[in-house]
Order: structure tokens, then C-alpha cells, then sequence
């Protein structure tokens, strides 16, 4: 691998971890950060989140073999726009978006010319900030490239490696597959949370109170990615509108259809979906992407 | 508190928990319980869920001050007419039912003259069967009391008494505001994470294989829940109908409106929404209803 120098933008949860991991795992390579929010700058020096704390983007960039925008998929053109005049020509240029189609293009528009490989590393907390990232953040997690045809391989084996260094495994897929995959897995699961909750917060007949009272009978986990970054999601949903539109219609579908069995009474239909769906946690335990304990491990279960 | 013996009907997660909270913290209390299933009975034998297992719910239940029944809502009426023979004149008859309203009309048709006080420990975990039983199941969760009309208030408070000594803060409710009030917190919340799990399992362009790999962007928290009992689930929403239909149907207006949003681009709406949702996570942690660290203390967050 011949990536020796890492500029970071953006310096919340995905870009400090990436500082860290790289830290951890990538000793010999230096590390740039840039934060467009001061106070994050400060934070992100305080923490060593990377080796450098840049007060200007352009001098972040300057030189990196390898730039990773960590920013809101939203701004991912303009802090393109402004660190250009900085960036090598030799740099491969990458992200962390949820969405990669989007901003695939709005890379391409911005920097042509240059390498740029879209990546999302499948790994996150509610945790948002400089305060939230942590080395470990990418272990056994995926992270999925989606080269641009014609993308030169030697390049993208080396931000493969990069990321597999950082402990993830890595998938290559094409851009609009991705947004299709992600809109089931991650951003349906999103708007569904951030709905009930907020349907939970404007009752009338159920206090606010009694909501977070009784939240253990199931709520509770959906406030979790209902406390995600509200940023990011808003650039997420936007830029993803067509896969997320998509799969919301085949979700709202297999509601009604429930909910048509809850009205009639046909306890078979409902026992059969709720039979099924069990078969799919067991396979997401069994390959490590979730903690097999009750409760995710919440708690003192003795 | 002048309950002595308590009879447990049904020794799967709930009465196996019950169980081994009383031998915890009520040491002078006996137990005896029953379950329909041979090999549950042999499991709970095993694992010394009660003091006694009978072969018999009629011998289960003779002389016991306090009848907790531990099987799906749909299942009561029968368990009560079952165990009817060997009830005391005496005793306290409760459950751990999800829903409340039908199982007080059920109980009270079944039991005329008895003393019968529903009650709804929120507490659980996706796991089901006499193996996934512990006794801290109820520390710091919440007991809800849903007492009949008329009910005397020293039996009442001799329920209150037993439920707190588990560890449990007990609420006193009326049963149709319960089940309004569970169907946001707990009957919804299901609903809908088995129907998403559903929806990606039925996907033609994306496979179960790639819905299992990316899981960590948010899906896998909603199989937690779907992974829950199929035949107590089903029994909720039969039993329940009413509350989780009208709350349902607020559900699926906001979604409508989200969608909306999404499909005419408004940033604004969305990122109103995905604020104003983080407060309720942040009163979820305070209460203790939940756990602070990130990911629920999954994984390895150095």
C-alpha cells in the first residue's frame, strides 16, 4: 500500500474514528484533519483525534495520497469545491456517505480529472461530534466501495487496503445497488424510527412522560437511531430519494396488509410473518453483525 | 404482605423470571408452577424456575395465595377455566399480559367472584422458553396495576407489595388507557419492526444475504424485537385491536407526510423532525429506561 499521508474532513463520529484507527492500526501514516466548526477543530486536537488539526482545508488536503470527506453527504461538493485547490493530483479522493450515487456525481462534477472512489463503512453509533469516535468503530464491519466504471484497480486495491487495515471487510458494488441495499438495512429502519417517535411525542391522550415511562416494551430501541445526527439523515433521504421512496411504498404495502389481518382478525397471517422474521436475526447473529445476548447485553441479566 | 405461596402459570420468560426473582428476594415465598408443555415443565424442574412443578395446573394453583398467569393473552381464559378446581376462595388472581382490557373482561367472565387484578411488568427480552428466565428481569422496571372497579384496596396492595419486592415501581392505570398507552410504547413498535423485517426479506433485488451483511446501518435493532414470541405477538394484536388500529393509523399519516417531504425535497421538515426526536432518547437514559452508551453497550467502544 502506498498511501502514507491521510487528510480527514470533517472530524465527527466517522472522520475522528478513522483518525484513531488509522493511529491504532497505521502508525506510519500521518494524519490531517479539518472541521469547518472551530470548536470541533479544538475538541479534535484535544482528543489527538489525528496527527495535525488544520485551520484551513486547502492546507489539510495539501499532499495527502489519500482524502476521506466525512461531512454530510449535503456538503460533500462544496468542501470538495474548497479544498481543490489543494488536493494532489496523485490523491485518491473518497468518502463516508450513506448514499454513494449522489455523491458520486457531485464528486465527479466537482473534481474531474481526479480518482475519486466512493466508500461507506457500514459502522456507526447515535453518537455524533468529536467527543463520539472511537479506534474500534470499524471491526468487523463492512465497508463498501463503489468504483466508477473504468476505476483503475491498482488505486482501488490500495484504499482497500486501506480500509481492511482498519479492521473492516470490504465489498465492491456498484453505486445504485448500494442505495437500493442501504435503503432497506439503513435508511428505512431511520425514517421509520424518527416517525414513531415523533408520532409518540405528539399524542394527546398519552403524555410524553408515559411514553419514556413504559419505553422498554419495544419503543425504546427505535429512540436510539431516532437520536442519530439529524443533519446527515436530512442529506441521506434527499440524496437517496428514488431507493428510499421505493422501499418506503413496498414497506407501507406489507403494513396495510397487517394491518388488514389485525382488522379481520386472521391471527394465522400474523403468526406466520412473526414466525419468519425470527430466521433473520439468528443469521445477523451468527455472522457477527449483532450481540447474541438478550437485550443486546442492555442491563445485568445474571 | 400476607402472600405466602404464589402458583405460576406458564413458565416460559415471564413466569421462569417471576420464579427466580421470588427465590431472590422473597425467600420465604412459595412457589409452584405449571406449563402445558412436558418439556418446559422438565427444563423448568431443571433450572429450579418454582419450588415445585406440578404435572397438574389444577395442583399448581391449590391453596396459592397469588395466581400469576404467565401464557399468551389469547390463552388466558382457558388456563383460568383450567386451574379453576383448585383455586382458593382467597387468592389473588393476576397475569403478565401485554394487553389488558380483554384479559380482565376474559378473566373476570371465567372467575366471577374471585379477586382478580391484571398486571403488566414492561420488562422482556427477544428470548423466549424456560431457558431465557433471570431473576433481574424487573429491577427498575416498571409494574403496570390495572385494578377493576371496586377493587379492595388491601389486595391491591398486597399485589403492589409482591411486584415491588421484585424490584419493580408500580403504576396504577385504568386498563383501557394501558392499552392505548402500550399500543405507542410496545404493540406498535413490534408491529412495525416485524413487518420492515418482512419487507427486506421479500426483496427480489436485494438478497437476504446482503439484508443480513449491511445490518449494522440500523435493521439489525429492529430484528431485535422481531425476533419476540410469535404466538404472544399475535395474541396482542387480536386482544388489543382497537388501540393499535388508531395508533397505527397516526403512524402511518406521519410517514405519509415524511414521504412527502422526502418526495418534494423539504430539508426543513425533515430536520425539524430528526431534532425534535433526540430529546425523547435523552429522557429514555435519564429515566434509566435505557442504556447511555452508544450502540447499547454492544461490541468493544474503547
Amino acid at each position: 500500500m502506498s498511501i502514507d499521508s491521510v487528510a480527514i474532513i470533517g472530524l465527527g463520529l466517522l472522520g475522528g474514528s478513522i483518525g484513531l484507527a488509522v493511529a491504532e492500526h497505521l502508525p506510519g501514516v500521518q494524519t490531517r484533519g479539518f472541521d469547518a466548526d472551530p470548536e470541533v477543530r479544538s475538541r479534535a486536537s484535544d482528543r489527538a483525534l489525528v496527527g495535525e488539526v488544520c485551520d484551513d482545508i486547502v492546507d489539510a488536503v495539501r499532499g495527502a495520497d489519500l482524502v476521506i470527506l466525512c461531512v454530510p453527504v449535503g456538503a460533500m461538493g462544496m468542501a470538495a469545491s474548497a479544498m481543490k485547490p489543494g488536493l494532489a493530483d496523485h490523491a485518491i479522493v473518497s468518502d463516508v456517505g450513506s448514499s454513494k450515487q449522489g455523491v458520486a456525481q457531485e464528486l465527479e462534477r466537482v473534481l474531474p480529472g481526479h480518482t475519486v472512489i466512493p466508500a461507506h463503512p457500514v459502522a456507526g453509533t447515535e453518537q455524533s461530534g468529536p467527543d463520539a469516535g472511537f479506534a474500534s468503530l470499524f471491526h468487523q464491519r463492512w465497508c463498501i466501495l463503489t468504483p466508477p466504471d473504468g476505476c483503475d484497480h491498482a488505486r482501488l486495491a490500495e484504499l482497500r487496503g486501506f480500509w481492511e487495515a482498519l479492521g473492516s471487510t470490504v465489498d465492491i458494488m456498484d453505486a445504485a445497488h448500494h442505495d437500493l441495499v442501504l435503503a432497506v438495512t439503513s435508511h428505512i429502519p431511520h425514517l421509520i424510527a424518527y416517525t414513531i417517535v415523533g408520532t409518540a411525542s405528539d399524542l394527546e391522550e398519552v403524555t410524553r412522560s408515559e411514553v419514556i415511562k413504559y419505553s422498554a416494551g419495544g419503543f425504546r430501541d427505535f429512540t436510539r437511531i431516532a437520536a442519530s445526527d439529524p443533519t446527515m439523515w436530512r442529506d441521506v433521504f434527499l440524496s437517496n430519494r428514488d431507493a428510499v421512496l421505493e422501499m418506503l411504498g413496498r414497506f407501507s404495502e406489507d403494513l396495510t396488509a397487517l394491518q388488514r389481518a389485525i382488522r379481520r382478525g386472521d391471527g394465522d397471517a400474523l403468526h406466520d410473518l412473526f414466525t419468519r422474521t425470527r430466521a433473520i436475526r439468528r443469521s445477523i447473529i451468527e455472522q457477527g453483525q449483532d450481540d447474541a445476548r438478550p437485550d443486546f447485553g442492555r442491563g445485568d441479566h445474571e
